[in-house]
């Protein structure tokens, strides 16, 4: 998806956003020879966040970019050295590492659910076991945001959401949060860099500031429609809603584009707004709301006139739930399953495949994640099998969905869920995760 | 503190890193002139996260390197000139742009309260105006994490905190979280990037995936005590504790550095482990529990006897508060105070000094947010101005605290606070935030 990034400033290697236990694991894996075992690596989530009845895949395609710049270069060797993270032998290997074993997953975009075999990563131990942390950050990030950002799309129902909460987060997962965003069916971002990496629609027009900035609200008008033309975006409640409405049309004629209101109960401010921009004569003004919205208020404000959402917190901290709480469990070592057996079933041991059951309608009805070595489960006509291969022998593979499919993915995968699977309020999962194999833990 | 950045990959633009319409504003202002007026922006946040009841200032000086990396060179233009974001006097003023202004504020690693003037940016609207984002950004994030952890490092009581939450958040805002950890008196971080960015030390040793990836437990001890030495961490919850910790001492004698338990109930299993290996001679062997410990479940281990605690998602979510909620709001054009007043008070224009009043003991009573053109209130012997110098004339004062001064800053503010401010459980701002020259909004 880095379409433009050949014109930005050379990426910094990936290969240091790793835990150090990686590397101490790897030494120890290189020096007693088990480094060279040919392993399954599973990327999935136990539990969906509390309540949540789904979630969606956000970040596949960064993995893969990020995949290909995990390489050891001279100053991460370096810094290994400087710092006795491990021995020159596993210095000399990591010096040469390019991954090169096998990813496949679920589509990026694809809903899924507990137990859904999100990742597989098949390798050497060695070559596998180096990416757990950076393969997990993107996926837990961008997952959650966009799985976030569809229960604001859905319940926006049509009308476009631009995406502004780049403050509210890391600078640069403000950057991907624009992504996912986008990916959950927003229109458009704030975020530039998003824009330029992404090639996302960007959009913005002015703040507060700029009204403070002038001697008059009107002065502030003037200059923002003389400069952006009438089809602007005017923020009409830095002193007085009605009396700012009214300068906006003054300033900028009947034509104006949108007003935008910022604050303040906004259903019941919306609603005046519209009366008065229709008696005004902009009957084409658009209305647009921001100001603390997450997907509860979106739905709150479905009956009133407002014409697009400003959200920014709540997508960029996942609505409550700012990480997908997944995991990267070792599952197959030499074809033999292996799983952690303490306290409670941690994992089931195996590589996994899955298959998402549908009614003829198209409905989804289950999530059947079965062991890869034994008999597939029967497969009818409205079933669809989740995984696609996305890294050969270390090669992304060619013809993977581009973001504005995945994005496509995204409206189809709520389209399909049972219609208490679009529920705001908490509940249980959409759809049960089965597992036809299900060994005695 | 970027010690060893030089060694690293070029950072990329942080120009981009920018809401469109801070540009949008700017061309606007450009053409009317407006641009040129001498403006103050404060950033602040209005409360505190909900029953939080003080906040730490993380992020200082990553702002102050942001700001210097902030510059649109070619690819950045570009950019914006295909995709229209503005006009060509703006693209050309943009392509010189570097700030001047100057910024004060609160030292990193001090403590704030709502209204707290943490950082103050001065300079023309067309200076200022284009980093809100960043600035807001790197606060509400780095802040957001150092908060958290501040309130983990408290419940700890002297214990060390190992920092491993990178999986659980963006792969860029993992190595910020770490550094902030570290800041907030974290021991260590599991993040390789932020031990060369920033100079931490970095800890780890081995996962379940080790263990699993081994023909037996035994083996898996083998080869990590022979390639790590006996002074390593043995994770022993793979199948069973007990047998774990007994093959554990058997491998690698009673001079093992240290078990790892990261499931259950770890309280119940720290007590019995400390048992058994006291048993078995291992009275220096220490134990780590870790799996979603949180700052109360840190405090309710306090009486088991733990040597150290794994923090991972909690710390990088801001365990439940993962934004600190700071606004950058112009407050002054020109010598005269500037604020909303539409639906409710939004904010106090003028530009504000801070003064926090202690008791003779040391202890904080009060945050005193004045306004700097107003006669300075009667300043006590244990009372203390809280902002100082960062830059002036767009460069970086010398001087500034480094990271372990911060660290050492951010020890002493909880020390100051009065007894209920550390309390856990939710509640009111420690000290009350007071303006001896409040306007009437």
């Amino acid at each position: 998806m880095a379409v433009n990034l050949s014109s930005a400033a050379p990426t910094p290697s990936t290969a240091l956003l790793t835990d150090h236990y990686e590397l101490t694991m790897l030494a120890a894996a290189l020096s007693d020879g088990t480094g060279e075992r040919s392993c399954v690596f599973e990327t999935f989530t136990r539990r969906l966040p509390d309540g949540r009845r789904y979630g969606v895949v956000g970040g596949t395609q960064r993995v893969l970019d990020a995949i290909a710049e995990f390489r050891f270069g001279a100053a991460e060797i370096h810094h290994l050295r400087d710092t006795r993270v491990v021995d020159e032998a596993t210095l000399s290997w990591l010096a040469d590492y390019r991954f090169q074993g096998d990813v496949d997953g679920y589509p990026e975009g694809e809903l899924y659910f507990p137990g859904s075999p999100v990742l597989t990563v098949r390798g050497t131990f060695a070559d596998a076991v180096v990416l757990e942390t950076l393969v997990l950050s993107i996926l837990n990030h961008d997952s959650a945001i966009v799985s976030a950002g569809a229960r604001m799309a859905s319940a926006a129902n049509g009308r476009p959401i631009i995406e502004m909460g780049s403050r509210r987060t890391h600078e640069r997962a403000a950057v991907a949060s624009a992504r996912a965003a986008y990916l959950a069916g927003f229109a458009t971002t704030s975020n530039l860099e998003s824009g330029r990496t992404f090639a996302i629609p960007t959009a913005g027009t002015c703040a507060h500031a700029f009204t403070l900035l002038h001697d008059s609200e009107r002065a502030a008008f003037e200059a923002q429609v003389a400069a952006l033309g009438p089809d602007t975006t005017l923020l009409v409640d830095t002193y007085d809603i009605t009396h700012g409405i009214e300068t906006a049309i003054e300033v900028a004629g009947t034509g104006l584009g949108a007003i935008r209101i910022d604050s303040g109960d906004v259903g019941v401010l919306a609603r005046q707004a519209r009366e008065q921009l229709d008696k005004l004569g902009a009957i084409q003004t658009r209305i647009v709301v921001s100001g603390d919205l997450d997907e509860y208020a979106i739905a709150a404000l479905r009956a009133e006139p407002v014409d697009a959402y400003g959200v920014g917190t709540s997508l960029v901290t996942g609505s409550g739930a700012p990480t997908a709480g997944m995991v990267y469990k070792l599952v197959e070592v030499d074809g033999r399953p292996v799983a952690k057996r303490s306290s409670h079933k941690e994992s089931r041991g195996g590589r996994k495949l899955a298959l998402r059951r549908h009614k003829p309608t198209g409905t989804a009805l289950e999530e059947v994640v079965y062991l890869a070595d034994a008999p597939a489960p029967e497969r009818g006509e409205h079933d669809r099998e989740l995984q696609i291969p996305l890294m050969r022998k270390g090669q992304p593979v060619s013809g993977l969905p581009n973001l504005e499919e995945s994005r496509q993915r995204v409206r189809q995968g709520l389209v399909s869920l049972p219609w208490e699977g679009l529920k705001l309020s908490a509940g249980e999962p959409a759809i049960p995760t089965v597992y036809p194999h299900q060994e005695q833990a």
